[in-house]
């Protein structure tokens, strides 16, 4: 017998890989203008500090980042987690509490291990992240989509569903949200925090946005309204120190976080403690804070130079305007199919991912998601000037 | 309602955490002379050269390194693999054959997440590698026990278990197993290869500790005895390099690569591109060969010292004779209990892992595991000489 006559696990059925890795194969064109993609800007990355602590930390520190560290998580990194969370989330986190993971993807795929069941229920934003679509796929869930408006999941149908379906975890990207860029209002956290603790559901709050604010007021995250311990807050250093060094970390009630640090141990035994070290001290030396700043600063005219391509696009129905994140969210007149658009733009040189791949029954073909971090505010201004040509024709 | 009354993912039915663990947890006293874990020596860590290949790297393609990286792996590292696997496993590997791990642990779990229903049969040398048991059951794997003797697992038992229970997968440890230090022989690699590819089952050849090796001569692979595509090879560098940077490999044909490339999208996306790179330049610089060749210098004399303290060890029925690894594995007299015997040697200063813990179903309450990298060879006399008064007593 070969593997092509294997018979692969299950959970595979159904699951081709990410869609919008395909398009991304299409985007190795020189001089293409990429609005797919969600990577931070190279221009964010921080090399030369980043060398300096790792060489630092390797010659200090060498016998001990370098041998097998605990599950748990790297305790300098642990505790200059607590600070940072409390200013940034306002969460009062413990050492207890945290488990630095392999980038926030880990702990999605962490808290699905430690929860669900092939065919149990998970509420999802309509539209929402792809990636951890596929993860809760990959568990056999069951997506039960809620749509979202202008201020985020909307918690009465949120409700409803609950009630109809219940669900083992909802996921919800409160702030600057992937793909639409909304924030959840105030309100609405509280709810749902109010609702995780009345009806027994996990909430899974995925926040890797929300330090790059360019405009408004930061809002608490979920967690702060968390008084059962029912909220597992994701938190992911990849938008605003680097992705390549895979850290993030899982802010959970130890209960919880009992059963995705036994869930860890087969999955990577531990986050690379280099890696680990490295996060611990941008916080510990406030790097982070200034770092940011300048990020934002950044990413804030790129945003703005979008929105102004957007504002005067041609076939545009409606655009969100967020106030931070990496994305907009936009819809084509009725009946138009951004998918279709799409090629058209790619062949001049310009590129975008449809929306309907960010919702979990598709649909929404007049949709798309554009990314403003990836390309210079001369470039956005060329983009979406190709954009508006194939949009208009 | 609060995490003490939720209902967690029924995969840890059964499941409550490494017990070696709760072992380790014994030996944070100063002094102890610990030959319980699995840890390469502290002294085997190249902590400045290491500082300075990050600093080199970051410096030079930082913008690389930082960003996110493709699922698939670092390109340089997967280049620098194929001559390296040639070499030390005698197999041809192409970059469609590679994938990066976070460990090979994560090998073992993309395998795992690959291949493995609920039910589904995985048998395993007795004793095995309790971590990876843990790994299958988390999947829900049958867990079915084959003995092994001085040559590795008996392949005639190992056929009779196939053709009665219908494994999905055979996980085997063909050098220096861990916990008993023994190597697999030639004539059983080739059965085990030929028993894979006639009947249909994937072999996860687990093989760390091959370059090891401090008598005798290297064998070929399973792998490299493998015409069908049905031998997955999992390396790591842990043993060789730094646990703590988390890379290993996986070395399988491209289908079964398929679908654990599409598991690790969503496990952690990718494995942090610095730690990736880090390996890549020790094999390209030609920086492994003489680091192992210092490191088996050491391991020898430390094994040797244990090998004799355990000739006139009192209590000692049997022991093994490894000819490389970390581990020998012993066995008191009939009768004997090595887990009441252990605490009585920690009071005492030293400690070991009771076999027991290393049978997929427990029993041979007299055996015990023993690690000779993390002390010196003066900690080991003085550790045996612990062990022969209380095992005499």
């Amino acid at each position: 017998m070969r593997p092509e006559d294997l018979v692969f696990a299950s959970r595979f059925d159904g699951i081709s890989g990410s869609a919008i890795r395909e398009i991304f194969k299409l985007l190795a064109v020189p001089g293409m203008i990429s609005f797919a993609g969600g990577n931070p800007s190279p221009e964010s990355f921080q090399c030369d500090l980043c060398a300096e602590l790792a060489r630092e930390l390797l010659s200090s520190k060498g016998k001990v980042l370098l041998q097998y560290g605990a599950t748990e998580g790297y305790l300098p990194l642990k505790e200059a987690l607590v600070p940072y969370i409390r200013e940034s989330f306002q969460v009062e986190a413990t050492t207890d509490t945290l488990l630095p993971t392999t980038g926030s993807t880990q702990g999605m795929d962490l808290l699905c291990k430690a929860l669900i069941n092939p065919g149990d229920a998970i509420i999802v934003e309509d539209p929402t992240f792809l990636g951890n679509m596929q993860c809760m796929k990959l568990y056999e869930a069951r997506l039960v989509p809620v749509p979202s408006d202008e201020e985020g999941m909307d918690t009465d149908k949120l409700e409803e569903a609950i009630l109809r379906e219940h669900p083992k975890m909802i996921y919800v990207i409160p702030t600057f949200q992937n793909p639409t860029g909304r924030t959840l209002s105030l309100e609405r956290r509280k709810k749902i925090a109010a609702l995780a603790e009345k009806y027994g559901v996990v909430v899974a709050e995925d926040d890797p946005y929300r330090d790059l604010r360019y405009k408004g007021e930061a809002l608490e995250s979920i967690k702060h309204f968390d008084k059962a311990g029912m909220v597992a807050l994701l938190g992911s250093f990849s938008k605003v120190i680097s992705p390549g060094l895979r850290v993030g970390f899982l802010c959970a009630d130890p209960l919880i976080l009992r059963k995705c640090t036994i869930g860890k141990q087969s999955s990577d035994v531990h986050t690379a403690l280099l890696n680990q070290a490295i996060v611990a001290e941008y916080l510990r030396r406030d790097l982070l804070r200034p770092h940011v700043a300048e990020i934002c600063a950044m990413y804030k005219k790129q945003m703005e130079a979008m929105l102004e391509g957007l504002s005067h696009c041609a076939g545009i129905e409606s655009y969100t305007r967020p106030e931070g994140g990496l994305f907009i969210f936009a819809a084509l007149k009725e009946g138009m199919d951004a998918k279709e658009k799409m090629m058209k733009c790619v062949e001049k040189g310009a590129a975008y991912v449809p929306g309907t791949h960010f919702y979990a029954f598709g649909g929404h073909e007049n949709t798309l998601r554009l990314n403003f971090s990836m390309s210079s505010v001369e470039e956005i201004a060329r983009g979406m000037a190709i954009l508006d040509s194939v949009f208009g024709a």
